[in-house]
């Protein structure tokens, strides 16, 4: 995970290169693209892990609750982008 | 545009700390929603730009169709987000 | 859910009428977005009754991987829309 | 156009009777996902038409302005989802 965030964090200043070059708008709408579709991945990764391990240990600490209502507040602002 | 860019990866930077720091999932999916939400914000800036002015340079010098088909494409990458 | 659904169904039905009638182009659009965003609450709605119901007895009787697998899949899908 | 939109009331119309008949939610959810799916193509022809149509002839009658504020609106909600 941390290297895919740190290859994003490259993007990133990538980006800001491309502005600063005043590079072609849509060539940077493409970066731009690419960096949310790896954010995606890195958040469907913590998801899955989050799914798997801490709402499971939540279940048998009787907080299934709580967990899916954390889970489905997470799903909803990644459906909705913020 | 470049402030915003520079908080961006500052904001990326700081989920890799959390990461780091294993911070509880549901905060780091909070941040990456944050920046998606972000980055959203730039993309619609950069593609307000290029309406107006490359777009409309573009249907001056007869170059309508080609500029349409590129804004198009970005639309429909940021739509699906990759 | 049954009766979001019958709207929705509806305001598609309105929407083949102003594409009928020729409407403005941004009108309809708009339109599009509302439904969108009436599916995305029927989803969330679904899924979280998924999350408390079916995933929680899947753990009870040791399937909580297979349900995780299929949890994710359907919101990885839900994210792309498609 | 007109096919497509019948096609996703009938996709709707498939979903309420998989409610009905209390269908797998991992099952109602893919469906979800494929009508987003296809109402994101219906938007995105739409747009297609409405910029090479309507915001180029609004560029003739000097309409560029309000045409590029509509249009970004439209794309900010269908990127958002409503």
């Amino acid at each position: 995970m941390q290297t895919r965030l740190r290859r994003i964090e490259g993007q990133v200043r990538g980006i800001e290169r491309m502005v600063d070059d005043d590079r072609y708008c849509i060539d940077v709408l493409t970066q731009i693209s690419a960096v949310q579709a790896a954010l995606d991945k890195v958040a469907l990764g913590l998801l899955d892990g989050h799914v798997r391990h801490c709402v499971a240990e939540g279940a048998e600490e009787g907080k299934s609750d709580v967990m899916s209502t954390e889970l489905m507040a997470a799903v909803g602002r990644l459906m909705r982008r913020g």
